[in-house]
């Protein structure tokens, strides 16, 4: 292998493909990146064997060949370095990284020892703009259960229409569900009419969002039954810059519809912002219950919270907004409240509630496609 | 205690004072702040038993009196509340902290458990701006020992004479000296002409800098044999809004001028950045012993910077700049070299080298107000 290549561009790709490298002390192959020129490109790969990345970066290759290096040093040596072309060269199993000031020797590892990245072998796809989708899932994939005592609780759930994805999750304590609509021009898979569905790794979830949420542009899903691929062309070049490749989680995931309310015995309209800083303020005082009291006084057209701790003390706080429907109490784990309005990005939250022990609904207003529900602390 | 203040005023008083409370079991009083009404103000107080601080709030007395209650909790809250004027009232033993839309009550603990922050009598001081106080301070307080073997060693040491106050810390492998001048109008320590030192804990300078450093005036400093008072006056109200007072350490500082080389070997001049970036590069190849090798070539001028790791690889840099003296080889642990070029805050750093085993020194070029002393690594 002889090439050159921006240290800019090279930097960029292995800030990607490191993300997923974590230190692997039964396989330090899993430590490395792969190294491997293309055609005109030289490729990065990584994988921690759930998910694997690789990334395509125009270079001047003289000589062609392919080796492995551990990455993490390799990738802070590339950061130090100045601004320039940088030449990669292997000879007697050592990568010779030589620059204007510079030379560095990395010694290679044999790249038949790499794991083989599955190839995908499909033409079923659909198109999808990659900041919007990384929004929708950020919104999400907090949360997935963190326990795998239900294993398909740990994922989230991707639900593809003809026209639209549905993201969900939950960890039976609140579930989050966002709607995101892809361009209907490019959807390519067979049978869409009935549906599709995975379930898609939570660590997964939170790389695409690292990876893709801030590259302009869109994303290619291809599916398996048993992974998935997510690809980004890069629009300069019309050539794929990343793919990442996750396994599924097997299993079912629940008729989680059936847990949305399709109705309200209350509704409130609250400031966002406002009603977060209340529920925050009130956890001060909470104790270790984590236990908000809220009353509904449907005549004032207020929210009272109150929250207490025996050691500490105690507060109470009024909220006014529109109210509607009966008045109540009831009583929520502040943890989980916050947790819904922080996801909601209008200014004005819809909060619907079903007595002292039904579900509550948290959305935004004037946007049906953000959903969070949430059970209430049972009264004692 | 009966009083009304500004929220924004209240708030950054307490972020101030909560900086030195970290969580105590054995003695929970140390986890409150005392307040107090005194004239005018409402006055904030913290100790951990080494340092103490007192903050003077502005408010509207209607009644006096005093109290205390956990901070973490009661900062917390009034950090979340409207930006608005808060009434604070204390009734059977609860402090009411009310607003236009909320009411907590917080129950207090008796004030005479409250540890008794000494009074400070002396009258002699010198006045500093506060801002290039802690600029000096933090280009030291870094290189204090960490660990308590020798316990002067642990802390920076402040040496006042006339004019100017030295700031010098050690831990034996490396030293740094800062010298800051103070307005000469504003001396008023006796017997100053001799020299006034003291031993000051590394954990009160780094206080210092997160109370004092962005805070333009300008900082008074008070002097007695076993403690110290630092004073900041507010200038609208010419009144002092924040007083620290620390405990000193006990013990003889070392001569620590004797090891400042008074002469040199060999002279580099190197642009900062450059430098810097050439031994981060090469740390990533120093392996267990971090240890990097200059070597300095006059003729070339140059200086080549080269590392090896037997299991990883090796690298060879070079840096071109200004030489004089003898050539010379000299290997350095690559941490204590980033921690003194990073201190320098001028475009050049001048290098100064004794041979393989004499002291080095780096300094800013056409600065003398920063010197740092570090040893070679024997070679072997």
């Amino acid at each position: 292998m002889k090439l050159t290549i921006l240290k800019e561009n090279l930097k960029n790709g292995l800030n990607t493909v490191e993300r997923i490298v974590s230190k692997s002390l039964t396989l330090p192959i899993l430590n490395n990146v792969l190294l491997e020129t293309i055609g005109n490109f030289l490729c990065l790969t990584t994988t921690n064997l759930e998910i694997g990345i690789k990334y395509w970066i125009l270079a001047k290759i003289e000589k062609e060949n392919k080796t492995t290096i551990p990455i993490k040093p390799f990738s802070n040596f590339v950061s130090l370095l100045p601004e320039e072309t940088i030449s990669l060269e292997i000879k007697d199993k050592v990568l010779n990284i030589i620059g204007k000031n510079y030379k560095a020797q990395i010694k290679c590892l044999d790249p038949e020892e790499f794991p083989i990245i599955p190839k995908f072998e499909t033409q079923n796809f659909i198109e999808i703009n990659s900041v919007i989708f990384c929004q929708g899932l950020s919104q999400v994939v907090d949360f997935s259960a963190s326990s795998q005592i239900r294993p398909e609780l740990s994922g989230v759930y991707f639900v593809f229409q003809k026209d639209r994805v549905y993201f969900a999750a939950t960890d039976s304590f609140r579930l989050a569900e966002k709607t995101v609509y892809y361009e209907k021009s490019s959807v390519f898979i067979k049978g869409i009419e009935e549906g599709y569905s995975f379930i898609l790794p939570q660590k997964t979830a939170r790389e695409l969002i690292g990876i893709f949420g801030e590259k302009e542009g869109k994303i290619k899903i291809y599916f398996s039954p048993n992974q998935v691929l997510f690809e980004y062309i890069l629009p300069e070049t019309a050539h794929p810059q990343i793919r990442l490749i996750s396994r599924l989680i097997e299993g079912e995931y629940p008729n989680y519809q059936e847990i949305i309310p399709k109705k309200y015995d209350t509704q409130l309209i609250l400031n966002k912002n406002d009603f977060l800083n209340q529920i925050k303020s009130a956890s001060l005082f909470s104790g270790k219950t984590n236990e908000v009291k809220l009353k509904i006084d449907r005549k004032k057209q207020v929210l009272e919270v109150a929250s207490q701790d025996q050691e500490f003390g105690e507060q109470k706080s009024q909220l006014f907004g529109k109210i509607n429907g009966k008045e109540t109490s009831v009583s929520f784990n502040f943890r989980f409240l916050i947790d819904g309005i922080s996801n909601i990005t209008t200014k004005d939250v819809i909060f619907e509630l079903n007595g002292e022990e039904g579900p509550a609904v948290l959305k935004p207003a004037g946007d049906i496609s953000y959903i969070y529900v949430v059970m209430p602390i049972k009264m004692s």
